[in-house]
């Protein structure tokens, strides 16, 4: 499961429920119920980082849904061994694009959902009954009729420029590293980083290379460029932030520290 | 499970050991463990609004507890289906009211409960080991001597006035909609919703038919009146917070926008 | 599983889907996620606290590490009947000094690694696979060579002076409680704590003897000396923080008000 609906509220617990009152085997694994309210960006991405890890044959349960009750499709879909269940606006375009084949229905079929579902819970009302019943052996046919031309997402990509890459922020994480959308393979060790205030970081392998406190990009466990600090939050002592911009300049200089 | 133990602590992780140490069987659904510390009426609104999704035959352990310590009494209640383990001061109220037969113990016996209980941390000592052997098959009978006179919740009713009902806000969820006392069956479609600072809001059916950034007034999952904002938190944009009081009227305008 | 790795990224979820890859019958009990960001001093406290009541033969995966991807050795260690999968830097040491016979490897076997580990989140590529391999039945011995001379914790302990103990505040919890480094075995009712302020509160045995809003000291669930507030948060109420000291007095005042 990754969702928005964070942890104040019954919502996931609900969904749960529902669930085990379908699939009484099933168990699950929170990704993360804190993407930031209704942002299929990061859902997307998040979602991206963590799909190569998943068992093999695993529902995916995603539900970050700014558009629920109004005519944007819910969807199943089958790919890389995975079902997905998810609302059709791009949030799974990220992990999909990692699969060649992807067979696709619209969730229309009633005897799958709940009875009188709402307009404002289709999480608990429509997703979690079919993620449910594809996880109880239910073909992806049943659910509804094949769908197509699915939502695709709009995560920034990262541009050439003369000497090298213009990138920039997508996510701040627990520790307050700031996850871009430089590829790790474009990142070679030595290289430098230019922030939006002109300080430039080296990029280098782990936290711990650099002293306490000081600044060090490095390929992520995502296969990402991240910045980070050592023993602090990139985000807070850099002043990174969501759309902030980067570039990656190509060439190792001779001078590097590492 | 409900509570209002938080996740910065190991209390819940702890509570949950001891009752895979009684029923190693057991699986949990987390409903939250954010509600407001101490708050019973909240933990009272938000286990009514999960209660009718959950799984036959569970064990439901809620512990909001502010009396932990006190005279206050630990009960365990057959209803509907489901066991309530909980303390007795109000919590369970608006879950039991939906179910006729109520059948309910004092958790007094010794041998149900962790040794040397603390004067603390009933949740793990008392409630979890009660749950557990619930689960596990023990008779609610063996647990204690039966109770009567549950102590009654203290949820502030929507009250009529001439022209419709008065409300108030009896919950912020996760995404700033403003959750109510007035029962989504008093509202039609079009009626008009009075804030206190004189702001109208029409009842519609979901976020998305207002522009973005718009408010909306509708009838939510839990099946009671919320005001949210399309895209937004109905809570930060229009000033609403716990105890804001709402006027609901019963005509439906003609010159209704939906 | 207790780690820093809070709740708004799938990296728990990431851990716990390739622990289920390798040992499919696995259960979780989630102790916290919400330790602050590489503290291993309050990781290693809030584990101590817990570990008594895990059921017997888990394997207990803790990952506070801020010195991921240096030459900290990451180990497994078997004792007191469980297994304990962490980083070697002293966050199991208050748990590990309640048993005697103490086992302990160093992981380096690449068999029991995810291929190609990352410099950054030995979380995912080596502890949770060592902690399922275990749970799966695998020795201890087959994971690595023996290691000796573990890094020991750096807890403060409370200092004895002529009147009695000199202690300082460990960790706020969910509630605002502030838990010292006094053992609760020091604490008779009705002994005096004295602030760094000057004020005084007396040690008594729940929250609800006081009344509301008034400040007790009582020996909490976890068997340490703790500072509360009825109904309230006694960090917020008294000003206390990590590391505020605090003056416990022997002589239990004949004007005790309990």
């Amino acid at each position: 499961m990754l969702t928005d609906f964070g942890h104040v509220d019954p919502y996931v617990g609900i969904m749960k429920a529902v669930m085990l009152g379908i699939s009484p085997g099933s168990r699950f694994i929170d990704l993360t119920h804190e993407v930031p309210p209704q942002s299929v960006a990061v859902g997307a991405l998040l979602l991206d980082g963590a799909v190569s890890y998943l068992p093999s044959g695993c529902v995916v349960l995603v539900v970050v849904d700014p558009g629920v009750g109004t005519p944007r499709r819910p969807i199943a879909v089958k790919a890389g061994g995975f079902y997905f269940v998810a609302p059709d606006n791009g949030v799974l375009s990220m992990a999909l694009s990692r699969f060649d084949a992807v067979e696709t229905v619209e969730l229309v079929e009633e005897a799958y959902r709940l009875q009188n579902p709402s307009h404002t819970f289709h999480g608990r009302d429509i997703f979690s009954p079919a993620a449910a019943y594809l996880a109880a052996g239910v073909e992806l046919s049943e659910l509804g009729p094949s769908a197509h031309d699915l939502v695709m997402g709009r995560i920034a990509q990262a541009q050439r420029f003369a000497q090298g890459w213009v990138g920039e922020v997508l996510h701040i994480d627990h520790f307050g590293n700031a996850i871009t959308n430089i590829q790790g393979s474009l990142c070679p060790v030595g290289a430098t980083l230019e922030l939006s205030d002109g300080r430039r970081v080296t990029v280098g392998r782990t936290y711990g290379e650099v002293p306490l406190g000081a600044p060090v990009a490095l390929v992520g466990s995502t296969g990402r460029l991240e910045v980070s600090v050592n023993g602090g939050s990139a985000a807070a002592v850099l002043g990174l932030d969501l759309g902030s911009s980067l570039r990656l300049f190509n060439d190792v200089r001779s001078d590097s520290h590492l």
